[in-house]
């Protein structure tokens, strides 16, 4: 078992979570972008300098909302996210098809595979099983694209998680996991590559053998895929160590209560404390 | 009738349409957004320097995204724009309901209009009309807030939008067209107030007699209301003469075919209240 990881300080944790939230927000990746979005939220800020005054935004975070959209792509892509928000998946991703700056070319891939998403949802509204094998067969296509675009090495850490996650929707597990790994590895703080990687591992020792980066984001993978593999009482310990820093987060107290909850299926269930924990999130 | 006024160049209308844009993404305003991305797509930009170059941005649209959100409501800011993104209304509205920076507190109140616009939607699925009366009834509370924020003129040209939006819902078409109008007076490029503003009136000599800024804006404007006020052939002329500005816009296209499909219902009936209630029939 890992201690969390924290050589990192508050202050370091809040620009990374800040500067992926924009990046995420940017490619439409709005789940990873809210995550990160509460998980600054959480921070104890209070002993930090810079937050108490107005308006010292690093010049990193103020460029950050236009890196990687090349001017001359940007209403192209400005057009592409309009749609995206929109959920008009096709017409985004047509907007956006001859895009080579790194987010228009995300948002490419990305909206294609919303798009097919969406269908497949619509199209199941009368069946009963949502998760019945064939019915990724759509994604097949994409998954191609991804595939060559991968051999030639031009996927950065956002499209490798994308790439993992039609991998993992199209039963290619093994693949997935070391795409997932390696998007990891381009992007520390991609917290979305990290809860597609958590159901994939099978046992708990494969959480320590996989090759992660040193970032302090590891220490939450680790308690989070201790939840996932049901190993509730590491996952627990864990969990607390990470409210020390995150003191406000209802996603770890969510996790907490997860744990709790598959615990309870083994006799010496401790029920005053799931009562405790959901307790606590109905507070917040 | 008056001509498209064109004294902006090219240029000063995409940096407006940009900035605007920009503006309208901060607080949730998704399809004004995607309107001003699509107008600033349909302009010929092929004889302007700038565009040709690489990351020739300027400093003002580079300042635009975290222009009025003040840094220490950021954190509440970006937690409530994924809350709204995930079309979380209430939990939106909540994270920045203490916010004083322009852009939060806009997005508190917007989101508080769009928590009470889902649920209403939600209870009248089994209803057929959605055009009853009494329906917006829970929109009283929100009215009385922005009509004391006016009182002590503490709306800005968004916040102004919504006052207008919610007036106009609650059948106070009057206020509604004057604060509409406000909004416009204080930002020139906010299409959506000019959206709401147009059904409002009720002759077309009405269009050129109310207070609205000398802007470029304004020719798109009028356009539209002689189309929304049946004056189908002077709207042909003017969303011509517009598409020599905006060469690629469907926007202007479509208009001119709603314009066109105007023309064809007229006779001695009055067709005027068919067309609306076919149009209410297309909306189902």
């Amino acid at each position: 078992m890992s201690e969390f990881h924290c050589n990192a300080t508050v202050n370091q944790i809040s620009v990374d979570l800040r500067l992926t939230q924009i990046e995420c927000r940017k490619r439409g990746l709005i789940e990873t972008a809210t995550w990160l979005a509460e998980m600054r939220y959480a921070l104890d800020l209070t002993g930090i300098a810079s937050t108490s005054g107005e308006e010292k935004v690093p010049d990193a975070v103020k460029c950050c909302y236009i890196d990687g959209i090349s001017e001359n792509e940007r209403d192209e892509y400005n057009l592409a996210r309009g749609y995206f928000d929109l959920r008009e998946y096709d017409r985004a991703a047509h907007c956006v098809r001859n895009a080579e700056s790194p987010v228009a070319k995300f948002l490419h891939l990305y909206s294609l595979y919303k798009a097919k998403e969406k269908r497949r949802i619509d199209n199941l509204t009368d069946r009963g099983n949502l998760v019945e094998s064939g019915q990724y067969i759509d994604l097949a296509d994409l998954k191609d694209t991804l595939y060559k675009l991968h051999a030639k090495r031009k996927l950065d850490g956002y499209c490798l998680y994308l790439y993992g996650l039609v991998l993992k929707k199209l039963d290619v597990e093994e693949l997935a996991e070391e795409v997932l790994i390696e998007s990891i590895n381009a992007v520390p703080t991609l917290w979305c590559s990290y809860a597609e990687l958590a159901p994939l591992l099978n046992e708990t020792s494969k959480i320590y053998s996989i090759k992660l980066p040193d970032h302090w984001m590891r220490g939450v993978f680790f308690a989070f895929a201790h939840v996932e593999l049901l190993d509730s009482d590491t996952a627990i310990t864990l969990l607390t160590q990470l409210q020390k820093t995150f003191v406000k987060s209802t996603f770890l107290v969510a996790q907490i209560g997860k744990a709790l909850h598959y615990k309870r299926s083994k006799s010496d269930c401790n029920w005053p404390s799931v009562v405790r924990v959901f307790d606590a999130i109905v507070l917040f």
